[in-house]
């Protein structure tokens, strides 16, 4: 299914009139005019409006905005508003509040809360979203629906223990193959009835928290099932939906977001979205990481960035405001990684509440005589110069990243080696590496086709399923080349081990055997010394945990420097068929992983053009043999570098001529429609 | 209300014996004549004596102790001793124990633990002291009555929540003026019948603990509730007392204590009193900030120092004891800020349970040849010597500090910008600076009259009630200085933002706009320059949050250095009617804070004669003409200054002349009558 | 009861086919015979194989198992599986699940938590014990019996309150005499019926955690209750066990814990056997102090070091692999402290679930060519080599040292002076400057018959019980040296205060009178000067508690230097009849402790042999008139020192020679048969 039809990149956000008098809504019309907003997310958390209790439907808050918003030109996507139920729904049912991991029953409050395993959710949730596409499914100004909201968390009820029952008996079919899959003859926990399994939270498996569990099998099982137990309630949603409409459906999601396997979402989704909400202190990077891995979700097609602040956000300990230039460079970075939309929440700040402090494009007074405002417009003029030539343009990466939520979870449930190794904090060092040296990348799932990369970066993979083993041998053998880590392809689907040599059926890719896994704690290292021929070596550490190496095949290409496996192989290279696999054993700090990536790019010639200069960030998109180049400065200074290509920055109108240098101020952007 | 009739400075406190065999009760008097102890606190955790069973009560034991006291020559401080339940009580009434913020439901055990809106509890409570206050009300020894002990905590169980209801109806009157009020359009939280509304806890609207609510409104109003609630208890109690005695009532607070908004109660207290048990590390000028709040609470009038330590707390992780000469210093510090009594908890160290560690006047063996005994001796001596000349005598203050609970509150239950401002910090600061400096002061509530203040600090005012914004203008018109900082002013009563520049109903005042407020972790800080005509330039830190201030009539007195607003103001003054308002925005540190207020300070001639010398306490008590000049040397070294004064040190007999040097020792205290 | 009869030091282990195909059975023991061992824990959690229901048994798969292991020449160390419910249990008897501190009732999960006061729990764990005992009582494999599994943990649920409250009644008869012992008139906690009584936790009367109770008497108590509680179930299945079987019974405990006084378990245990998983970063000598306190349960009798693992654990948050040669030096310092085995947890990595990265003799690759394994199998033949020549030997000391669970609860639990000291900290500070010195030393209970010792060591021995005090002053009066520390003596066997000047009791062997104890944050120290006439001064510091110390009869050996109390005695010596008693006054710094040790040790001429060379350990066992002199080298450098005895090396076979140097390598072991 396509994207929503927009004119051009559409812009704008969540808007809640719902909370003013309408007084204040001829100032937000006006106020977006100034901006060229033409877009409009309503009615995300309306159900306490629009169904004032069980028997009664008022649609006409929404009727209101949606008129107003088409009479001014506008386009909407609408919300079925079930991200929060409303108070009389929770007093009157309360099973749809959710029980939490300390097996506590809540009660009214808070929002994402509701457990998708009520029938009295999913029955009042699908008929609310129904009686909205209903009215509204043929109106000029609706172009998408957008079900739910940042959905996520974890219910541990009664009605989820059931549910993961029937789920579980869909998945094993025999209380044997589940005792074989969970090992249950460890511990004496050989089940002998399907009654006797309960949800894994503190009351049961679970010590010190949600990654200490006594069953890895069953705790990775129920995040599996509470991927797909909430999916069902989008599911719900979508179905009423199509009982009236074909527009795009989607729910904004979150991208790195350990809850719930996108990947298990992906083919229910028409178009993907999410809200970018960078952590302070977290890479520019990693919000690439985050746009490329919604990229991925639908095979490459562009996604919705759904929403980002125009200015601070409201529930970090501390809510910086956006620097001068930053809310447009991020926008920009959003579009050169795939996305087809500049979205914010919100059009004006909250009056009260917990949002209240949360940045908008209005602030409490209303002015648009504020910086954010006029940095709001700024880019509102340039997107509608830049129009619709970019829209469903494609990313052409010849670098894969596999990115996999069944090895996040499996990886970081563990006892054993390190609790300090962290899959997200690894995968975003793996990706910075790559962004520094400006790969082109997809962030792809395991089961995607890999046949048309040239290099696949596999790293803390430590859960294989299916036939990727033979899939990344195939990579190599072709002439690819294929890089993994230590902690990688340790278990099955099952979590149980693999009962062969470390790493596993990566044994023969990699040429190693790994006989112990060192680890220690997070402030205690070991030297690496790199090293290819011809070259300086570079010294570095390892940290967390250490494969003390057996190289079969392997040459190596760093060495551990200390304690009793000093000497032994740190990163090796296998030749594999046409290509080669390397093996990075243990977690090496920035520099290390820069190092290890670069080799690996540069083996197949896939270093981006500005590599040397940190934090210019590079890539493409292209789209019916037009090709646009996005040079992004994340830099405090001016940048001046030569240009790899010849044609025209849509932003500034100035030409670019190939072998010259062209000017990037500091967070500035350039993006060059390759003549 | 007049305080309590005592013949001079009461001396004593808390008084057990009900623990010991009465041989240990001789001991104890034979000590008390020593350290002329002349008032005892009897019966504070008494009730399981008193009424063994719900039909049974039995005063013998009180009897025994009271009419030994009056034989004695002591005074008595009668307790009611409900303060802690009786086992018999929880086991037959359950519904007196808390349900917590976690929701569960407590079972029998510690103290201060009853739920106030349990009917068991208040008709339990309300009996027993009718009958302590029936059989004691005439007796010669009693001087005053005392309810309850540290009352504080909250509790969320169902009759709560029943009576907050009741509590909201009357608040609100109808649901719509609710929803209003707590923006409940917000998240689709519209209430449509009082029943849907549950105390808000980590069970409904909180997450990560008390501070982090998703509706302010809801946990603001449980704060106010729970004052309430909880004072209707004390209210019961005092009411069964009235039918037999007109003696004072009291209970002792803990002055800067969150829970309990203590001007709430004020009206209801015959006098106030506390406990003084500072943590380690606190300054010692947050002593005096408690000492001028309680004073504050009845609008002047002496309050008594209910309880302190001789030597050591018991339930701190580290409890160092006092060092020497430290108690007196304190003692006198409390008498020099408006107490009319020093207390100690306790008479003799506890044999048994938690507080066997706890200090007290006489330790297990029952010694009166250790140091803290010969102390507590010596400042017996000390009182009795001084008489009844300052009873009753109050604090010439010309210096206001605005306290205010429900900015407390609404401060850090708010999401956005900063977690790391903490009012109580931020309030001890802006105090410490004008203790230093020596200003006599009062600190009020925001109802309090200021015509009488040339000089009111209102520091992180976040909420605005009534009419203080126009009073505060007025002080600044009639040609007084009102300093205000960054987060005041931002919400009304509701906790709604004003929908106007920041600081809202402050900007005339201030004269200046804010359209952004930047905030950073703790570590972060950004330099500000502080300069006045003539004056050295002085550099300090903002930290925390940072408004970026437009001035619209008001002179810049500081400048950010750095970031993108290097070189806009954090420090303004704004000339208005007669007098000035100045604002502060940002989170100065200590110097800064220190700089603006003596500044301040100066502008009204309202620096202390000791302003140079850091440590040097100084404050006035005056009536019927005299007046007493009290300066405490809180310094490791001597002090020689002179006096702005002439008269004689009552406590060394010396004359005190002034332009004359005095000396005061380290930890030493003069207290000059005023010739 | 004598051990478990064996040829030789039994060698093996945890050993757990029922988790595999029986083909992988015969690797098992290919591998057995290759490391020699002999000896194979068989069925610690085999409950859901041996009771598949309420109704049947199946010791079939226990049966293969030991008929397989004495068909290849092992012994059997049979457990009765009880360790870990099996699914069906709970879901039948909810009641065997445990409430845990937060009153919050468990389901099904995890090990180690059935409540023992469970009557259904007490009958099928009782049961199925007497099944495997009926069975297997005289098969020819089996030579010890194991009960449970590191038993432990707490419960509070209504039948532990039930079990309480018998068990209080048994202890105190009648109210008033349990009134008294918990100083319940304290905070109107006197009771009036038995069932008011409810379990000590977050519930009632503790705070913030575990450790903080408003009751210490009640916590105390619980602590004593649990410890009984627990011991009973062990009790039930040893006396089925005992219904068919006179071999030797134990269960595996881990020494230096908590929550079970093992003290009283130990009339109950046949021998004593423990799990030593040392903790990262503690030191070498705790382990050797888990050893002889393991010892000191049975008079001196030899245990069983029943778990270690080869290489790593895996539920820490890093899990470090043992260097090259430790397994064998900690196993050997096992034996050189009284172990009469060497036994590992366990046999082969398991596949899935919480321990399949804990470390076992064959990894997942079944491999017998990994450092492991052939570590395992050198220390195997090594053992072989040795034979049973020392078998049975017991250790000569001289030193006792005194280590008292009472003390250690009432230590942790009670409020006030510093919640930094730690009795484990202490405990293991002490021993540690025992252990460097080289003295030969044993651990016993307070009731221990000191008459044989000529220095008894009794740090932070806060309760004293019995007739301890005056054991303590007869070890002194017939000459020997009595040591023990600030905060000992502070409370009676009910936790109440001595009502008498600290040290209590302990005053006239230690000649001292202590008024005040002054308490500090960690950071904050005060240096003592430590000094003996003819020696230079040693300057170490004082942490955490500060005596006050008046000397009575005492001399000073050291003093602080420092706050109010600087030149007052930090450490006394008292000459008592014709030896002394010392106290340390503080938390001396690990360097005092050690200079304070050696000149009590010094005092009796008891410094061992290598007392110069850190981490040199050297102990002695004796047997028959044979002597066993063992030298362990934890350092990494090799070390050579003259021989204090002529004899042979049992590990090198080569000769030691009195007044000749030996060297022993980095790890090394040296174990001299002296001749």
């Amino acid at each position: 299914m396509p994207l929503p039809s927009t004119p051009r990149i559409p812009y704008g956000g969540d808007y809640n009139p719902e909370q003013w008098e309408e007084a204040v809504w001829d100032a937000d019309f006006a106020a977006f005019d100034l901006a060229r907003i033409d877009l409009l997310t309503v009615g995300v958390f309306t159900w306490a409006l629009t169904q004032p209790d069980e028997d009664t439907y008022d649609l006409s808050v929404l009727e209101r905005i949606i008129d107003r918003a088409h009479a001014e030109g506008r386009m909407v996507c609408l919300a079925t508003g079930t991200a929060a139920v409303p108070p009389w729904l929770a007093a009157k049912y309360p099973d749809v509040c959710r029980t939490d991991f300390e097996g506590r029953r809540h009660v009214y409050g808070v929002r994402h809360n509701a457990c998708t395993s009520s029938a009295n959710f999913r029955r009042l949730s699908t008929a609310v979203a129904r009686r909205i596409a209903e009215r509204f499914a043929g109106h000029p100004a609706v172009v998408a629906w957008h079900i739910g909201n940042e959905y996520g968390g974890l219910c541990y009820c009664e009605l989820c223990a059931a549910e993961f029952r029937i789920w579980l008996r869909e998945r094993y079919v025999t209380l044997d193959r589940l005792n074989d899959a969970w090992n249950t003859t460890f511990w004496s926990h050989r089940y002998t009835d399907w009654d006797q399994i309960v949800p894994p939270n503190i009351l049961s498996e679970h010590w010190r928290g949600p990654n200490h569990t006594a069953f890895q099998g069953v705790t990775l099982d129920y995040h599996r099932f509470n991927t797909d137990n909430i999916l069902r309630s989008f599911q719900d949603e979508k179905d009423a939906i199509r009982e009236f409409s074909d527009l795009p459906v989607t729910t904004n999601m979150m991208a790195i977001y350990r809850h719930l396997d996108y990947h298990r979402w992906a083919p229910h989704l028409d178009f993907a979205s999410w809200d970018n909400y960078p952590t302070d202190g977290s890479p520019v990077s990693r919000m690439a990481l985050g746009h490329a891995l919604m990229r991925g979700l639908k095979d490459g097609q562009p996604f919705w960035l759904m929403e980002q602040t125009p200015t601070m956000t409201a529930t970090r300990d501390f809510n910086p405001v956006k620097r001068p230039g930053v809310m447009r460079l991020w926008s920009w970075q959003a579009i050169a990684h795939g996305s087809d939309s500049v979205l914010f929440f919100q059009m004006r700040h909250s009056r009260g509440a917990s949002e209240k402090y949360h940045g908008a494009i209005l602030n409490h007074a209303g002015r648009t005589d504020t910086r954010a405002f006029r940095e709001v417009a700024q880019l509102g003029a340039e997107l509608e110069a830049v129009g619709d030539r970019m829209l469903g343009s494609r990313t052409p990466a010849r670098v894969a990243v596999l990115f996999d939520w069944d090895s996040w979870w499996a990886l970081e449930i563990t006892d054993g080696h390190s609790r300090a190794v962290g899959y997200e904090k690894q995968m975003v060092a793996y990706h910075e590496a790559l962004w520094q040296a400006g790969a082109v990348l997809d962030v792809v799932p395991v089961g995607a086709d890999l046949s048309g990369y040239d290099v696949v970066v596999a790293p803390f993979l430590h859960l294989l399923r299916g036939d990727i083993a033979a899939r990344l041998e195939e990579v190599a053998r072709r002439g690819g080349t294929v890089l993994t880590t230590v902690m990688s392809a340790r278990v099955d689907e099952d979590d149980n081990a693999f009962l062969m040599d470390v790493p596993g059926p990566l044994g023969a890719l990699t040429g190693i055997r790994v006989d112990e896994t060192d680890s220690l704690p997070p402030d205690q290292t070991n030297t690496v010394v790199l090293s290819r021929v011809g070259e300086p070596e570079v010294r570095t550490r390892g940290r967390h945990v250490f494969d003390v190496v057996q190289t079969q095949r392997a040459e190596t290409v760093g060495v551990y420097t200390e304690d009793f496996y000093a000497g032994t192989p740190a990163v090796t290279r296998n030749a594999f068929g046409e290509g080669s696999g390397w093996y990075v054993a243990t977690c090496l700090d920035q520099d290390g992983v820069d190092w290890v990536v670069r080799h690996v790019l540069a083996e197949q010639n896939l270093l981006g053009p500005f590599a040397d200069v940190r934090d210019l960030e590079h890539t493409t998109r292209v789209i019916d043999g037009r090709r646009y180049e996005f040079v992004l400065n994340h830099r405090s200074d001016q940048v001046r570098v030569p240009a790899p290509w010849s044609g025209t920055d849509l932003l500034s109108g100035r030409a670019v001529v190939a072998g010259e240098e062209f000017v990037v101020e500091p967070t500035g952007v350039v993006v060059v429609e390759v003549r």
